[in-house]
């Protein structure tokens, strides 16, 4: 297990690293509420797809948990309300509708009395918290044959174990090779406006030993000019039919410079994030989050009062920019289309 | 002129208005010596290509002034340490170089007396600035055949009245465009670290009412998806012989992006920045400043403490990634191997 845990089920809480103050300090925060969860999803008290994924399973559990309902229909009335609350926190990442979908399947057998609904749900997400260490380790693992045993990568936003439940999927194919004593040195994108580059992710390498330089994300093209870049690791929030990847903002302008370098891109994502209901990328609905993400910086202002901005919080890389997708039934290559549709077809 | 000033000669002192604290504050700053401007350079209090060209001019007139000396020689050897201190400042902009070897030049003459070479040196540097704001005005005013009624643009950095005595290069383009009646809306690369597109260039473009929108450089790409981008306009520190550009860190993705969207990519700069005494963008010392600018913002961390950085100020952009080069005597096209040696040699 990493040195923290992004989320944790007390027994009756969750329990959220609040990431909003990584790396100056380690605070946690205890949720009650399906609501208070939605809220800590929309603040970015948890973020990465993964983890939002299952910390919107738990809250399903604590409205089960809190509720005075011992009838299961109005249990269930109740149940609906905090999955479309959970779900509408954040639209892009396809994960927490996933995460949700699955719960409310485990709890379709309409006699199901109360109590079961309740017992089944905190299985399920908990079923969904142990997945999601598997998984994410297990695609750290298929990736290596993608790793050289010195490698410099550059990597975008914090997809390590703060983005899920632990290890983290382009992040955590960076720990996998270091574990594996490869040498590997990770040059962090910064990540503009978060900084999930500079906040967190270099917070996770240090506290794994992994040798890391951050830069400011215009720099990556400079780069990979400057010195051998063996690959460029991102996470996603959504892949779309095509192979069409929705993630971080920044993402984009990475993949084009690595494409004008020859430097492979590689996508790392469990199979959740495969969104075949969408043919494209340009069906993807992208948040736009709060201007003041870019304007203030820790409460201080960095622009003139009143500029206006245009705060994406997600870009589309098209497919044909991805090398390849790495997940844990293996390693997916054009054509996507047919990638796709075989590795959910087959679960290897 | 504008309605701040980032440089003035008050007589007896250059004063600059301290890009540092804008737009917070508006502070000036006022130097006595050759040694301090050096410094102020070196810290930004005063940056852009032209404007630490002019500033490093009255660096020698302030040595001059401030020269007890009284005989030539002595003198000259003073000027000759101070010129050598303003140089080595910041390496990148050959503007710096370029003004005080002009400066040098005009006081050739071995007869000059002390008092002579003082006078001579003011006029110089008084011509010079006066020369930048001409200058400027007159590449904004040649760019306006590359810029429609209406236009959304991208700019990088700061190139505006900030950058420069007054008007600026790019940011000067778009605000002329706008004096002349066009509907020009500029998306403003936040350019980090030091966030001259959102301290600087959004102060500016507020005082002159042109609508700006800012972004973070890892958007840009994703923007020229969303929407119609006319072109990208920035500045330049120096030009090789084969129009390689190094500009702004974070020039290059953004070149790269407009490539890949076929956004033209125009760099404005005066013929001072053209130094065909390199053959290519690879012969440029890139100052790399203080990882501090990357891991701290406004004094407050961003990063763990300890974080290494790689913080170069400057990147390369190949001249093939450039559709036009604008100057005051005119546009420029490929190839530019030979447009560059004509217009110098040509005065137009």
């Amino acid at each position: 297990m990493s040195p923290f845990q992004s989320l944790l089920w007390t027994g009756s809480q969750l329990r959220l690293l609040d990431q909003r103050s990584l790396p100056q300090e380690t605070q946690y925060r205890y949720y009650d509420t399906a609501a208070g969860v939605a809220q800590a999803i929309q603040d970015m008290v948890v973020r990465g797809a993964p983890a939002i994924g299952v910390a919107a399973a738990f809250g399903l559990v604590l409205t089960s948990q809190q509720s005075a309902m011992t009838d299961s229909a109005d249990l269930r009335a109740q149940l609906a309300i905090a999955a479309e609350t959970l779900k509408a926190a954040r639209p892009t990442a396809v994960n927490l509708a996933w995460a949700v979908d699955r719960m409310l399947a485990a709890i379709a057998n309409p006699d199901l009395e109360a109590a079961a609904i309740h017992a089944t749900l905190l299985a399920a997400a908990q079923q969904l918290y142990d997945e999601d260490v598997a998984v994410n380790r297990q695609i750290g693992l298929n990736a290596q044959a993608l790793i050289p045993q010195q490698a410099n990568v550059i990597h975008h936003c914090n997809t390590g174990a703060l983005a899920t439940v632990d290890y983290g999927t382009a992040l955590g194919i960076i720990r996998i090779a270091h574990e594996q004593g490869k040498q590997i040195h990770a040059y962090l994108d910064e990540t503009r406006p978060r900084l999930q580059g500079a906040n967190l992710s270099a917070f996770e390498l240090q506290a794994y030993g992994v040798p890391h330089t951050v830069i400011v994300d215009g720099a990556s093209g400079f780069l990979m000019r400057q010195q051998q870049i063996d690959c460029c690791l991102v996470g996603c929030d959504r892949v779309t039919a095509n192979g069409d990847v929705a993630n971080k903002i920044g993402t984009y302008n990475l993949a084009l410079a690595a494409k004008a370098h020859g430097v492979p891109f590689y996508v790392a994502c469990p199979i959740s994030t495969i969104d075949r209901s969408l043919a494209t990328g340009a069906e993807i609905e992208i948040e736009e989050r709060d201007g003041r993400e870019i304007t203030e910086i820790r409460g201080q202002a960095i622009a003139p009062a009143g500029t206006k901005t245009w705060n994406p919080a997600f870009d589309i890389t098209p497919a044909e920019l991805v090398t390849a997708i790495i997940t844990e039934r293996g390693i997916l290559y054009p054509p996507y289309g047919q990638a796709l549709e075989q590795v959910l077809i087959n679960p290897g």
